[in-house]
């Protein structure tokens, strides 16, 4: 099998680790825009060759991982590249705008859009995983539109590489993901951003930081160059998650300055379910 | 060495297992209003006996590990009840009201003002923990108004079970922890409320949440009942650290509407180097 990842970063390296597990006599052809980052990605072994999208015409798949600004172009390139048999696959978070962007792409049919829910706050060749996608779901969009063998075939790898697939439309996508992906991230990033602004001249006070605390911030990790176009290309539905959170947080808010501590108990009591629905997220 | 652990939940019969292991001689009494906690307490072992608050006469330390709002009522009555030598420590998440509270009290010098920064999102016996204190902070409010022995006494309990000490003045501690601990509780429990109100018919799409979402909203499965009190007794410094995180938010959310994307990009790019400062918290 003839794979070729273009975007050797965490989710293609991620990809091509997993592939080159679970398919030994696969090539991995590279494909990036950064020499750094292909050098890095031969050096670490998880790409067997430096690719060009020539190299998509007789690939058997190809995984388009890049930031979500970029895809819409590269993912057409990917297109206009394939061979009648090539698969090409995207791997982003949003799924509408790129959807839209190709569906009258005379070679449509060779494309399978997905979105793995797996990924760490870490970026680039050296942030790859083996293991990332495993036991992880896998979110298909418009799987209809795909040819039926190409189907079969992108299945089998997501399958052998451990995913569960959910099918979904790409408009829902993008409305549920805002709120269980995308608003975690700004809470974070706002998070850490009020912290820092307050403790920058004492920074021994994050010394007095807990589990607690790494575990809220931790997606303030996240690479902006990964996240902003997330947020442009979903601006809608992430509006729409932010203003109900500040909403809910300015409620809470105006509890606790009116004393109303039993209805902050109430609050969070009613929260605290949140237990049942998270098991089995680890 | 005998051991009066005073509320034998998550946080009391940790400091109940790690003590039985640093120090194999002891004897540990349990005191708990609820008698169901107590024979929990005594079936999991980490206590061996069923104690009373007249055990504080001769105990060399007890433990004072119960909701905040309690704590000021159930220190006052453990020093009352101390012998000459015992040592009372306190556990909670705020300081000032509970030093306050007692600096007249005339055994104010058997009582060691403490806040071990460590502790799950479980709670009750059940939830102990023998290595919850293991290479954590433990902040000591107020450490020259303990009698020099029984501050002794304190330190090296804390440092046998691992644990490294800060001294701070009990108002600085509640402002900071303000930040780096209860603001993060809210941020947690009102992520979850948005999430689980937009999404209450659909709960299958929580199959859809990845990593991130469950770290984000880990803290909102944490117990009303040790929370509500202390944005009680912390809440000037909560509302205060709540507004700004309100701001932050709102303003992110103007940049994102006003299409901003460069600016949304710096934001994040400004907080990424919290990366740093969260080495070495786990």
């Amino acid at each position: 099998m003839k794979v070729s990842i273009i975007g050797v970063g965490l989710i293609g390296g991620s990809f091509a680790l997993a592939i080159k597990e679970s398919f030994p006599e696969s090539s991995i052809f590279g494909i990036d825009k950064s020499e750094v980052h292909v050098k890095e990605a031969l050096e670490i072994g998880f790409i067997d060759v430096a690719g060009t999208m020539e190299d998509l015409a007789d690939s058997d798949v190809a995984i388009v991982a890049v930031p979500v600004d970029i895809s819409i172009k590269v993912l057409k390139e990917a297109l206009d590249h394939a061979g009648d048999n090539t698969l090409i696959i995207d791997a982003g978070s949003t799924k509408f705008k790129l959807c839209e962007a190709v569906k009258d792409h005379p070679k449509r049919r060779n494309y399978l859009s997905a979105h793995p829910i797996a990924g760490t706050e870490f970026s680039g060749p050296s942030a790859a995983i083996k293991d990332l996608y495993k036991e992880k779901t896998n979110i298909v969009c418009e799987v209809e539109k795909t040819a039926f063998k190409l189907q079969e075939r992108g299945m089998e790898i997501f399958r052998k590489i451990g995913m569960r697939i959910r099918y979904m439309d790409p408009e829902s996508h993008d409305r549920h993901i805002a709120y269980v992906s995308h608003l975690s991230h700004i809470s974070s990033f706002m998070l850490g951003k009020t912290v820092l602004e307050k403790e920058k001249n004492e920074r021994d006070i994050f010394d007095l930081a807990g589990s607690g605390f790494a575990s809220t911030v931790r997606l303030a990790k996240s690479s902006p160059a990964m996240w902003s176009p997330i947020f442009q290309q979903n601006k809608e539905n992430v509006l729409e998650t932010l203003n109900e959170y500040i909403q809910n947080l300015s409620s809470f808010r105006d509890l606790i300055a009116n004393d109303e501590f039993g209805e902050v108990y109430n609050e969070m009591e009613r929260t605290n379910h949140i237990k049942s629905i998270l098991n089995g997220i680890s």
